[in-house]
Order: structure tokens, then sequence, then C-alpha cells
């Protein structure tokens, strides 16, 4: 048997050329265009026959991705693929997890069921578990996470003199405690609370024990970007220099990147995402999980 | 038992709100916006638990389109509706129903399966049919096809003095024929040859019995513009008049309406797919049949 053969949707060629070399893995190829009338075009420059398929691509990503995600995984089931594994170093649309209002699409399990639909199984990267304390309870098929938690800490340990790690709420306690040991550096944690999309209200704790350290606000999704931009402003009211943000998934939707940087000193992220802030690749961590577990 | 009950997808509500006014159905509404790192948030207005429901928009529609009917639909269902079907005016990826190169994807197919996971039936105006005879041969979900030919030809007989009907191609003879036939007219058909996406070219037939008639192109699609294009050059060429373009489905990508415009005379469309040509309503065709049949 060899090993999985990886295909990247549009977008996702650098990062899945990363992950090639990390790994040793194949690498497959798809052509994509549009008809005239908006329609997809897909053909794959390949033979997946009897081969197993990791397709690599952030999700949801681009409007359209979806729709080249059915058609790609299609055409590799049409022409023989043995397993279609999907890799999603960003999984998106875990926040809607609930119907809080009568009437609302609960999208986390429609996605599910969609993607589910597709893939024979998915590997991803700390993705916003809230309600659901793992991708098991969402996902029908097999569902690796993994934690890009040790690899920030690292990064901190390595780039940051003297630094303090803040998390951002007590619900993400344990994963900034992960960063933070994995930094050999001591953890906040704020009190957030959260009045609409980007209406988000901060509250520091007692950090007079840390006067002098360098805040680092960790965080697994920067999306609104208000988060950060409140933390980093009650820090600097109390004194702190302007804080180091680290976040795994670099969304950063309309000018949220613009506001952050305009409050906070350095702004990095895993390269989950693509972005002028990757600093922190993945692809090691994936390829290794690939190789121990095979595909997923 | 009620009557279904109308739901409109964004974009689709005075095409709806035509359907509901032309067969007395019900309406509910839909409430859908963004959140800040682009996914959807969807809720409903009204309760369906029990009800027939049909939604209403062209597909695939924008890229973001397809998503958002999956949530709906999943919403719909959650929330107890009884039968969920799609009024879908135009229903597109019915061209690539072949794989013609090797690797290629046989999107109809996909995407027809999509659908069917999603709809437990479907109603559309004169879908593009090739390959496959009739919907069902790719849908497996019930499927209703309605003809807008009646309504072109009795357009063309109100609007158009002394006209010569002119059929794209051999294969949509029956269908253009039927247009002839109520228009009270005679029928041409070119000779057209597709050598690409937008390379069309096009042989006219023996039209000298029919000098002095006003040309009245007739077509299901107009997307690339291109069959419009080098049909009216071709007619002006031979001494007729700019033609009048009658068509179902007004596409029009791109620069093709400013193209098409450029060398014919009046252009219209059926208004299953919303543009400035639209001249000829299809509500009521279709409240008709759903009123016959059922929902889908």
């Amino acid at each position: 048997m060899t090993g999985p053969i990886l295909l990247p949707l549009p977008g996702a060629e650098a990062f899945t050329d990363r992950l090639v070399q990390a790994g040793g893995f194949g690498r497959g190829g798809v052509e994509t265009r549009r008809f005239p009338d908006g329609e997809h075009y897909v053909r794959l420059s390949f033979d997946p026959a009897g081969c197993s398929i990791l397709i690599v691509g952030e999700m949801p990503g681009p409007d359209d991705r979806f729709l080249t995600l059915a058609f790609v995984a299609d055409a590799l089931r049409d022409l023989g693929a043995r397993r279609i594994g999907l890799v999603a170093p960003y999984l998106g649309y875990m926040r809607q997890d609930a119907r809080f209002l009568s009437g609302e699409a609960v999208t986390s399990r429609s996605f599910a069921r969609l993607l589910a639909g597709l893939v024979d199984g998915l590997v991803t990267v700390d993705p916003h578990l809230h309600r659901f304390a793992t991708l098991d309870a969402l996902y029908t098929i097999p569902a690796l996470t993994l934690h890009a938690a040790p690899l920030m800490g690292q990064w901190i340990a390595r780039e940051i003199p003297h630094p303090l790690v803040i998390g951002p709420d007590a619900e993400s306690r344990q994963w900034a405690c992960e960063v933070a040991a994995h930094a050999g550096a001591p953890l906040a944690v704020l009190d957030k609370q959260r009045h609409g999309d980007r209406d988000v209200r901060i509250r520091l704790p007692d950090l007079a024990p840390f006067a002098g350290r360098q805040p680092v606000l960790v965080d697994d999704i920067a999306a609104s970007g208000r988060t950060l931009v409140a933390a980093s402003a009650a820090l600097r009211e109390r004194g702190f220099a302007p804080p180091v943000c680290v976040v795994v998934h670099a969304l950063f939707g309309g000018d949220a990147f613009a506001a952050v940087s305009a409050v906070a000193g350095r702004v990095v992220s895993t390269d989950t995402i693509a972005h002028p802030t990757n600093a922190i690749p993945v692809a090691a961590l994936i390829a290794k999980a690939l190789s121990e577990t095979g595909a997923p």
C-alpha cells in the first residue's frame, strides 16, 4: 500500500506543498475554472483509481469552496479513489451550535452533515468547540483534531522575552494553559462578555504580580478581532507594553486586522489560514499525525 | 390540508410574490446575514411545523446560494416541515452531463445528488437537457419540468408582426417548433457548431422564402450570448432586419448582454432569472402546475 496523495483545493496549493514536503506524501492536481455562466468546471490531472486521497483546503473558505469540494470529491469517487479524506487546517461553522432564537438554523450540524456526505474522514487543527465537547459529537465521519498550543508555546518561548500568556476567556483556560506551559510562562485569563457579533467587553484579572512582563494574548480564532482590540486597550491602560497577539486561525474579516494592529504590538498566527501574520507553520504537526494514523 | 407555503431564497422575493399572487399560496420569510467571518446566519420567521414548504430560487445562483439553501432546508426539516420542495425557475448544472476528457467531474450528476439530499421534490422551467432525455434520468427526487414555449409563442404573436421564428440548432428543433406554432409563424433552424465556451459558428439555412419577415431568434439560455451574436450578424448579412431575441433564461454572463444588444434588435426573456430584458412572466405557468399537481 502506498501513502496518501494530497490534492489541494484552489488557494491551498502552497500549504499542500509544505505538507507534502513535511510528510513525503504524493501530490495530485486539479484544474478548476468557470464556464461563462459561472458554473464550475473541475478536472483531475491524475488517475485516483485505487488511491487514498486527502483533499486539502480550509473550510468553508470562499463562497464557492463548498461546491468545488463536492465536485472534486465526487469525481475522485467516480474514478475509483479508495478513500477520500479532507485536511481542513481551519474548520468553520462551529459557532452556531444551538438554536438560540426560534427558527434559527443550527449551521454547525448542517455543515457537518454536508461534509460527511462528501468525504470519509477529516483532519483539522483546533476547531472552535463550545457546546460540543469533541468533533465526534457533531461529525458522523472519523474526525481527527490536532492542537497548535505546543507550537504556539514554543514560538513564544523562542521569540518573546519574559512573557505573560493571557487567555481570552474561562472556557479556553485549559487550551491557554497548554500554550503557557510550553512557553514556560505564567498564565492569566480574561473575563470576556459578548453582547453581539462585534460587541465584546473585557475585564482584566489582577495582573499586579506580572508587572513588567510582556503580555501575549492567545486565542484560537481572530475573526472580528474585537476581543484582541478590547484586551489590548485594557492592558495598555494598566501600564503594560502593547501586547503580542498569537492566534491559531487568522480569519481577520473586514477591517479586523487593521483594528488589531492599531492597538497591539506584534500579531502572529499559524498558517492554517494564509495571512501576512503567518509565523508558526503547522505542516509538520499534520504530517506527523497523518503518518502515524494513516489517512483519516 | 392547507396549500404549500412559498419561501424565497435571498434575491427571489419579487418572483415569489408574483407566484404567491398567481396561485393564492401562503408565504414564509427567512432572515439571512453573515457573521464577521463570512459564515451564514439563517433564521426562519415562521413556524413550518406540519407544513408543505416550497423554497423558491434559481439554482445554482450566486456562489453562496447552495449553502443558503442547505441551511434553510435543514432548518425547515428540523422544525417539523412535512414536505420540502424547491421551485427553481432556472436550474443550472445541466451542461457537463458526461466526461468529455479524462478526470472531468460530471457536475450535472453531482449537483443533482446534492439537491436531492436537501429537498423532496423539484419544479423548474425548461432545463437544458442534452444527453439526459428528462430530469428523471438525473434526479432521484420527483422533478416537474414546465415549458415556456407556449408563453414565448404567444408573446411573439402579440408583439411581432410578420415573424420568422429561428431555432438555434437541430437539437432544439422540437422546442423551437412549439414556439413557432404558438406564434402562428414559420420556423427555420440554424446549423450551429460550438468550438469552445465562447467560440460558436453558425450556418444559415436557405431563408429566401422568408425574405421580408422579422427574424425572431429563440433559445433556452443566453449565457455567453455568442450564439445570438453570431446568428444576428449572419441574418443581417443576408439582408434581414436586426433580429428580435427571445430567450427563456437570461443568464447573460460578463459582457454578454452588451454584445447581443449591439447586433440584435429587441432582446426579451422570461422572468426565470431577474434581468432588465424580462417581459414574459412565468408565475401563472408555475402556479397552475403547483395547484394541479400539489407540491412537487
